[in-house]
């Protein structure tokens, strides 16, 4: 278990290094139809791109800007996507230690699962950090090697909020015949004592995942949770109704789930 | 009114030359207790502390990190906000060319004003960025000298929505007592033909800026309007209740509005 952090930092560093001289690129029509944007100019352009997907401000997108495919390679195996998680889960914590919970057992806090628990990385820098179109049949052979290592923030966060007291509740776009594999790859990334693994059965698969995720989360209201803190890396995992509390919204610039 | 844009973008150019060879920070301690950042470390930081702002991931706060300033003001003077503001109203323009509108005159749009359409970087250009707790009367003063420049991207995008058909409502956290010199400013700085400009009234002062601003929502609703946009660089210009279809977080780095 130990060995998947190790993998995951090693990985880092190896794009680090072998990416980092390769900065050179070509002119591209770019976002904002400038033509001619290069060096600086275009990773700063690129870079606003990037905020304003945190921000929501993004209509609907189904693979990351040509022009931008460097950037956010770079941003991705780089400091700067682990410094982003390290803020976003210290800030969670920080509000997560602020609730007064009940002894019912009834205080949640959800997790979505990929790109938020688990990275894929190592399954995007085969597919150009989101510039190849999402490919189900291929996602699934990687999620089901069960291989996805930890993203040690959310890690840390995860298992503060268990010695808080906190429910977890698991809840995931993933399909429910992947279970199996899931529970497998997250006990090995170190993740455990959930109190429930929610997963997409054959009726949630036409949805909408903001309308899976908000059902979901009306269904633990009925069910009498308090749903404190939500965690994902998508605006799907933490919009639409029965809301959390407090959203985090984990940093994800490869791809967009509407 | 040309002037206004010169002396923005002159304003811009002034700061770049003048703080960007002042980028020797001494170590301090910093938001998630590093106690030895400096250079490029610390800048990636306080990218992450602004990021995760937009992404609505912070607790409330009063003042910019201590640390971060250099940062800040860089951002702000340099090339980082314009191109994010840039984006922003490129999405929105976007956005709102795909909105069908009847032709009852009730499709609105709604902008705020500090950070959204008027620029106050001259005041916090002499208040430390937001490191200087918030002062009123300060503030005030300057509101009342009715020389905020333009945001020229959300000039454009108020030009655009208005060819386009909509009905612009103007909805500020600013007292009423400032109509007159609000009035002045927006259209010295370019902005004309608006529906309605809303102020807080003694009534909305102690209300939260959440609270006021979905109560008057709520009430453009109930006048028959149909909000399609929202512009604005809070996110309690965005959330609460009555909201509109799509929402804009324009990038503010400064100060936060609960």
């Amino acid at each position: 278990m130990p060995c998947f952090f190790k993998l995951f930092f090693l990985f880092s560093l190896f794009f680090r290094f072998s990416f980092s001289h390769d900065t050179n690129l070509l002119p591209r029509p770019l976002i904002l139809e400038y033509s001619d944007l290069v060096g600086e100019e275009l990773k700063l352009r690129c870079r606003s791109w990037r905020v304003a997907g945190e921000a929501n401000n993004l209509s609907p997108w189904k693979t990351i800007p040509e022009e931008c495919e460097e950037y956010v390679k770079e941003y991705m195996v780089g400091r700067s996507y682990a410094f982003d998680l390290e803020l976003v889960s210290k800030e969670a914590e920080d509000y997560a230690k602020t609730v007064k919970l009940n002894d019912d057992g009834k205080d949640a806090w959800i997790f979505d699962i990929d790109e938020t628990l688990l990275s894929n990385i190592p399954y995007y820098a085969d597919h150009r950090f989101g510039l190849e179109l999402f490919d189900h049949e291929e996602f699934n052979k990687w999620v089901e090697k069960g291989m996805a290592p930890a993203i040690i923030p959310s890690l840390k966060l995860y298992e503060d909020v268990l010695n808080l007291g906190f429910k977890v509740i698991l809840l995931t776009g993933r399909s429910e015949r992947h279970r199996s594999v899931t529970v497998d790859n997250l006990i090995s990334a170190g993740f455990r004592d959930w109190d429930q693994l929610i997963l997409r059965t054959s009726e949630d698969h036409a949805k909408l995942a903001t309308v899976y995720k908000s059902e979901k989360r009306s269904e633990m209201e009925k069910d009498g949770y308090r749903i404190h803190g939500n965690s994902g890396d998508q605006w799907s995992d933490l919009l639409g109704f029965s809301l959390s509390v407090r959203s985090f919204k984990l940093p994800n610039p490869m791809y967009y789930i509407p």
